[in-house]
């Protein structure tokens, strides 16, 4: 994955995620807005010079909206639960490589398993793109202190330049956990 | 200063330094690394859609290379220091305002004087540039552990896009600490 790109193409590695809304499985609206970004504000017109590599780590979505409550009686249930996330995390990509294809960019996009934020790193590492781009919930102290976000790592261990895309306030839901 | 923009373009500043390797007032190698970054794996060959603003923020100099020893007798002295300094600025826009007209890119340059750190953080308050681009040694943990790099503080209170370009190890001087 990732491999054979055309050489002298500046490569925009880009990590996009599911929406955290229950029973909205679609692109989150920070990767929306990191997209977005890399589109307008560096590809612009530019579209040959251009590839775009779409990564999604699927994070563990078995604690997270529709499985709460949910009882697990065989191995089968978490079975579901993978190839759900999976064809989850393939509408997300289709819509970027879709998006892509619409604008005339290059691309190419694949899915890893794993801890989402040391896969990310791992990826770049193989992959060494020119950038990465990530979305960000642009929580308050509040909820930053609590833990590392997966950009903060990512800004800390990557190894390429990465720039963070924080969500704009007026794109935030209500709470702002959501994305 | 940077005001004025043309719409539309994606404006890219770019925190510039000189070198602190003594009797070598130029660009230091973070800087020219994250400038040769942003203009050839961002701009390329679409200098129209682009502009860069170029701040300089000279940094204390007084304590470092050619001043160790140095003794001050009077407040004409520290004039003297601050008029080199600001020519020292100059001298280093130029060659970026230099370098850009020969690519062909819009640019701004200006300087302002205070901590670094914060004000490029207010400059980028400011401006709001698209994207904010700073050189960075890449040191050590050991001396990153000392305390908060320049560009550490920016990537964390800059309200805008920020990215870092590392120095590569085969860019640096034997001492690390030189750039």
């Amino acid at each position: 994955m990732a491999t054979g790109s055309a050489a002298n193409v500046t490569r925009i590695m880009l990590a996009v995620d599911v929406s955290t809304m229950v029973g909205y499985p679609i692109a989150c609206i920070s990767s929306l807005g990191a997209f977005k970004w890399a589109i307008q504000k560096i590809v612009r017109s530019n579209v040959s010079d251009f590839e775009l590599l779409l990564l999604h780590v699927p994070s563990d979505q078995a604690f997270c909206g529709g499985d709460i409550g949910k009882i697990y009686t065989s191995p089968e249930c978490f079975e579901t639960m993978e190839s759900r996330d999976h064809a989850r995390g393939l509408h997300l990509l289709e819509y970027f490589v879709k998006r892509c294809k619409e604008i005339g960019v290059a691309c190419q996009a694949w899915i890893v398993t794993g801890d989402p934020k040391t896969a990310i790193c791992l990826e770049a590492r193989r992959i060494q793109p020119d950038l990465l781009v990530m979305g960000s919930r642009a929580l308050s102290l509040v909820y930053l202190s609590i833990g590392t976000s997966v950009s903060d790592f990512c800004l800390k261990h990557a190894e390429c330049p990465v720039v963070r895309i924080k969500r704009r306030p007026d794109e935030a839901p209500l709470n702002p956990l959501y994305d």
